[in-house]
């Protein structure tokens, strides 16, 4: 059967990664397939946030590199928030360098991402020599946290090149690599293209989608919105909301319309709705 | 004329990028067009490589998020030896997201590369969207260091997908955006897909060839080499080094070794040789 008319709770065991597992798992229980990316500058913000909006979100997608005084010890507190609530913490790196180099970029340095991160996200320009590098980490990790990759497979912003080709060959190279891929992000802005990743995926693949918003259009910079309701009829299975919801008056009513939204799309989409 | 002919000299009038016209003058004066890939975890060792190798590079190319404890004071003090010794410093990001997130992963964090760099790379897999963003904080800074970017038009690991039509994207992304783009990171393991992207670019542009090594062959995660000449002749402007120079027994030797190589290369290139 198609993925997108199965369950979250069905798909948990069409998984062979640890982390989609884990997040169909956290979504069917919590009844919440919102991913929140907090992109705020300052870490006791993040860490604030985190705690007021934990509640109501399945996923917390950072950017750690654009905070001020991160470290991986505050990843580690965030980690603490995120198993107190129940998300899984998907640090949105957009690895792109050569394997040997995004190993070290992955358990390195002052981030040192490996260690509080469940997801974290790479285009395959490179190759496939990024999967296997950090793969390998992922799989040596014995603390008994779930890890997984979830590959660019298409991107949201104005004349983005993710797309035809690219898009075959991440999902060619995920699917070579199921134990530590996750799955992908897809192009939440445009249901049509998105619809082609999820017909290429299969059932344990978890697709996220940027680009969306409610009554959204274009930013500044390029970035394209669509509806909740457009992408997850498409067949992304989380939503990534950002701006949405950390510039609205009061984020967590924000996050509650959101997550609402994209439910109900959920329940429409395998017929419960 | 072909840029490939002309002296870096005479090209320091073709740039109309800061950073790249510096370079041609620094390469020109110094005589040597070593890029140095200083892919080192710790910082003090960070800082005495630079100092060390200083007089024999054009460019150092930091991983500044491998390395633990670097934070923009680092920055500072590797920006101080880069004008003792004359050289620039090129932090290799690879910025990889929407326009938005890129200029916050520029200017803001820990790190605030922004503050310290003259070159940074990405890829322009989510379109021009980076290139405008990041373009206007360089546009905007005061401080008169020179600043550029550096596009990966082509890259060297096993199965990578930066050819073809994206790589004529980039080139056509740069030269929309030629006051903020110095030039491109080119494929130096392969001098014939190099002298593609070299016959495509314009004399003020700089190419950068990294998987370049002398008796060097591919490494255990995909990634492939070819000699400092072959790289050269083919159109690379400046070889970049890594593991060939800090894994070397004595490095400043190996660095020595590849500076003559290249400028030897370059001269035969310009038939000064």
């Amino acid at each position: 059967m198609d993925r997108i008319g199965l369950s979250y709770e069905e798909r948990i065991g069409n998984s062979s990664n640890s982390a989609s597992a884990r997040l169909f798992s956290i979504m069917s229980e919590k009844e919440t397939n919102l991913a929140f990316s907090c992109d705020v500058a300052d870490y006791t913000e993040l860490l604030g946030l985190a705690e007021l909006l934990g509640p109501e979100i399945a996923v917390l997608k950072t950017h750690a590199d654009i905070v001020e005084g991160f470290t991986s010890e505050v990843g580690l507190r965030l980690m603490a928030i995120a198993r107190k609530h129940g998300f899984l913490i998907f640090e949105d790196r957009k690895f792109a360098d050569i394997g040997n180099t995004s190993v070290m970029q992955y358990a390195q340095g002052s981030l040192r991402i490996s260690s509080w991160s469940n997801f974290v996200s790479m285009n395959v320009l490179s190759g496939p020599g990024q999967l296997e590098g950090i793969g390998s980490v992922m799989r040596r990790a014995d603390d008994g946290n779930p890890r997984g990759i979830l590959i660019l497979a298409q991107m949201s912003s104005e004349k983005n090149l993710a797309s035809g080709e690219y898009t075959r060959k991440a999902v060619e190279f995920g699917h070579a690599n199921q134990d530590v891929v996750s799955g992908y992000i897809g192009n939440g802005s445009n249901p049509l293209e998105l619809n082609m990743l999820s017909k290429m995926s299969l059932p344990g693949d978890v697709i996220m989608a940027p680009g969306v918003k409610m009554g959204g259009r274009a930013d500044a910079m390029g970035q394209n919105y669509s509806s909740p309701d457009g992408a997850i009829l498409a067949g992304a299975d989380c939503i990534i909301v950002g701006r949405g919801i950390y510039e609205a008056e009061k984020p967590e009513l924000a996050a509650v319309s959101y997550r609402k939204a994209a439910w109900k799309a959920y329940l429409k989409r395998i017929g419960s709705g």
